[in-house]
């Protein structure tokens, strides 16, 4: 464990750019005064910001590059044009040289996980790198994932998926033995996908010392906590993912709405203003910001395009977790103990093009 | 338009049977009294439960059968059982010999949609029938098709699901025009899954006259009513349906025991009941229960086996609009019209086995 947890952070990344990303390394200096950063970006617009943040400056250190890629960029256009010279590609690269012990940005999905992938390269024995989400449970967090690094996926991609995943539940809940489920359309052996239903055969009989497979999950048991690590391949994750976010944004709407409509709702908003609160926090997206990028030689953490300060600093703070909790060394160890078998995955498509 | 809407009740379907699915019925009929009602099951279960909904007792008949398909049933096992002798799939047959304007179930979805489609086949230039659900949105309600019916799909598939999921959209939502999306993981053309991709330049070339295609929505946009009719192969519908069931509970259940925490809080609670009432409303299940069968020559309805009299209600309603409103008549229509290009879509893995 390093004694300061040194991260890189692509300053240009996102909706915002700076004036979200070096606000949003300040909230999570305060929470974790053991780290230091290196910020990638134009130095012009980074330097004022920063001299509004003196916390924050006496740790962090600017390289400046003119060069950004843009949200809307293609993954071979972000490659072509932000290969060893984009604020995004010298975060990943500043990981790859040692500098830095994890990458965040908020920059767009496909290139960020274009340029990682081709600058950290992929673990031994895993095929494809996918992405990972906490999500909030009824019963704490659960990690899901892919929630959209890559579409498709045989049994070995999926059964890799259990292992990457359970290795971060493993850091992130400090549990012996995660469970672990694989999302399908029904609990009967009978339904499913069949690479869904070969990948529970494979778990079984591969019996990983370090997760427990509890067999299939379906869509209602990610919010019940029905397991620690969800497995589902990357188009179906990101769809579960942005309906469940979607549903809690139209419910929250509808209690504002409800809220505001008489006169003895308002006063009773008043009086339970803080079980309000308690229930805005408990929702908020920004909490559970931070998709985690599995599978490479390095981590690099996603954080949504369109948060604010608030939000970069909570997926500022799954870098910091996953870096002073030994992340990488869990999922080389679990790789090595557990996936021996499964290191001939085949290729399947791909999102990145 | 039948003067009667005349309904075929499976009575011993579901987690319950005839103790839900009798009151469920005088339910809906007081809401449709133009409605009559076909029982099939026990009658020795039926007749008393019956005798206690006088109204309902006057429109419906019992036709008395011993067997049932169970839950645990898997497709192959109930049309080897339930052939021609089961309630469920009496009451299908009841539709296919005009005896009954539709079915309604809360049987096994499997068993269901095998007995429907071995029984009443699928519509001409239809290769496999889908399962559309009502969702609430944050603009109204909008359909989403396919819900679990089949796993996969090509791009024809897809534009066979967006053709008769606006057909149902015309008759549910009285629109001329309604707008269909495509799930997927990006709105950008570079994204996605490659069926999804082609189905939606297919939509754009044959662009029909009664459906507006807008291109592609994320899991997010369902809830935001992003359009009228969304469409995605039965596996990532179902998950996302379920997702987004799953968070809507937690969220209720996040409001419960913050609500209860404090004197403050329960205080609040009991000025703004009214609104919390109205909240509940808006977010029960029960209301949204009623999936529909599309792509056969008859309606199914598919109630969720562990619902209420009050949501079986909802399912009988669904089925009652579906007959007043004319659904197989307009997907007809618009597959003859709309749908000539399509009338080759292959065969592709499915999950009735």
């Amino acid at each position: 464990m390093p004694s300061k947890v040194r991260i890189a952070l692509d300053a240009m990344g996102g909706d915002v750019g700076v004036p979200v990303v070096v606000p949003g390394a300040a909230i999570s200096l305060k929470r974790h005064p053991e780290t230091e950063f290196l910020l990638f970006g134009d130095s012009k617009m980074i330097s004022p910001e920063l001299d509004r943040h003196p916390a924050l400056k006496a740790v962090s250190r600017i390289v400046h590059t003119d060069v950004a890629v843009r949200m809307d960029d293609k993954p071979s256009q972000a490659l072509r044009r932000g290969r060893k010279t984009s604020s995004m590609w010298l975060a990943i690269d500043a990981v790859k040289r040692g500098e830095a012990d994890t990458a965040v940005s908020a920059g767009n999905t496909g290139a960020l996980m274009a340029m990682a992938r081709f600058n950290l390269r992929t673990l031994p024995g895993v095929d494809r790198p996918a992405i990972a989400a906490v999500w909030p449970t009824l019963r704490g967090e659960s990690v899901v994932l892919d929630v959209g690094a890559s579409i498709g996926g045989d049994a070995h991609h999926l059964a890799t998926l259990a292992i990457m995943g359970s290795a971060m539940a493993r850091v992130l809940f400090d549990l012996d033995r995660p469970t672990v489920g694989l999302l399908n359309i029904g609990v009967e052996e009978v339904k499913g996908i069949e690479e869904v239903r070969e990948a529970a055969e494979l778990l079984r009989k591969l019996n990983p010392p370090h997760l427990d497979f509890i067999g299939f999950v379906e869509g209602d048991g990610i919010g019940a906590g029905a397991a620690d690590v969800i497995v589902t391949e990357g188009f179906t994750g990101n769809i579960a993912l942005k309906a469940a976010e979607g549903t809690a944004r139209q419910i929250a709407e509808y209690l504002r709405s409800a809220m505001g409509r008489t006169w003895r709702s308002r006063l009773g908003y008043i009086f339970a203003r803080n079980a309000f609160n308690a229930l805005r926090d408990k929702m908020d997206p920004r909490k559970g910001n931070g998709g985690v990028f599995l599978g490479l030689n390095g981590i690099v953490i996603k954080s949504h395009g369109g948060t604010d300060a608030e939000g970069f600093a909570s997926a500022v703070d799954v870098g910091y977790d996953m870096v002073r909790y030994d992340l990488l060394t869990k999922i080389n160890q679990t790789l090595n103990r557990d996936g021996g078998p499964l290191q001939l995955a085949p290729r399947v498509q791909e999102v990145i093009s």
